[in-house]
């Protein structure tokens, strides 16, 4: 959960009804109910303010890639999936800062900036999990790291507007298909079975019609399906 | 190409050279060779200025996708080459912007703003182009736009580092490789093949050994494709 630096609702609310430039420091001090020094020592500036949660999500989330026990790409599932529960966790501040940057052209851009940041912590850990090492794994492990992030915003999105509980369960959904279609290339190919006891002589007869190469692999999968009784 | 409007390479040298804060727009424009108010009619303030080539690559792509008729994940693949060749084509410009974007934290960051307008075309591209109609078409769209502008962004920033060619070549093979990914998920399953003239009756006969059904099925398709000719 966020800590206790968390921005306050209070806080946020001024700078929405105020407008961020109209909003002095000293104000937003004191609706924080904290001091004009401690406001400083604690978020630097009115702008470090509003993203002061974002660097507490950032910190949470490379702790949850630091200390998963899980493959790689279920890892990232499970950051992004931690990174959408810390932003929706508090609705309120979420509704707040998310009108702020509305009105705020600036802020919305370093907002970007900041998911760009999120991207950047997931593709370093690939790296670092040495999914890079197979050929096309660094684009691969960029370009998951791109997509987690992309999709987890989009579903952020749908969430700030009406806090329905579905958009979580469609962001795992979308991240889990990612994770098995990236999975399939990115991850060393599975050890080679051991060896059957001994070969098998396959001869196959074809009676009558065209041989459909697909068409009569698919019969012998369900003749050899049904011989194994699976 | 870039139009005429293009930034010119004498302003982006005085840029690095006096830095971005210390230069004024009238030694801008007089490096341009343009006058005072042509500079801001063409441009709108020194900021613009060095993101006007940006606005120009947009308005490119924009077009590249438009006119395409090629398959939609294809299409952008080739916007995604035609934007690196747009940045690319004029390498001393190239070089002087990186320059002054890795000495000026908040063009860095603008940068960045400018690069999601890149994704956000690519996914309205798509959504447009009933990629979306699916299930999970939305997050394969937005994914697959962050990945491709991501793998981009990797290796336009490995170009800027040494001009070699072969970025490009990587860029278009690891681009090809995501359309591969994600097509197979995206695009409407191909229409079923007709039927065979008369269906096969195919009989198959394992001598020894264990049946492992996976090694009989590459026995089967060799016999068939050769006794095809293939």
């Amino acid at each position: 959960m966020i800590s206790s630096s968390a921005v306050p609702d209070a806080a946020l609310r001024l700078l929405v009804d105020n407008g961020f430039d109209a909003t002095s420091v000293d104000a937003l001090a004191e609706a924080a109910g904290i001091s004009r020094s401690t406001f400083f020592r604690r978020f630097g500036s009115k702008e470090e303010m509003v993203f002061a949660d974002q660097e507490a999500i950032i910190h949470h989330l490379e702790t949850v890639l630091a200390t998963s026990s899980q493959p790689p790409l279920r890892a990232v599932v499970s950051a992004a999936l931690a990174v959408f529960d810390q932003h929706t966790a508090r609705p309120e501040a979420a509704a707040l800062r998310h009108r702020l940057l509305q009105d705020v052209p600036a802020l919305r851009d370093r907002e970007l900036v900041s998911t760009h940041r999120y991207e950047r912590a997931f593709s370093r850990f690939l790296a670092d999990e040495d999914v890079s090492s197979r050929s096309s794994g660094r684009a691969l492990a960029i370009g998951y790291a791109a997509a987690v992030v992309a999709v987890h915003n989009d579903h952020l999105r749908g969430w700030l507007k009406d806090n329905a509980p579905t958009h979580r369960i469609g962001l795992e959904a979308d991240l889990e298909a990612f994770a098995g279609l990236f999975e399939a290339r990115m991850l060393p190919a599975a050890p080679a079975k051991p060896p059957t006891p001994a070969a098998a002589t396959v001869v196959v007869t074809v009676n009558g019609g065209g041989a459909d190469t697909e068409a009569v692999l698919a019969q012998v999968r369900r003749a050899l399906e049904s011989q194994q009784g699976k």
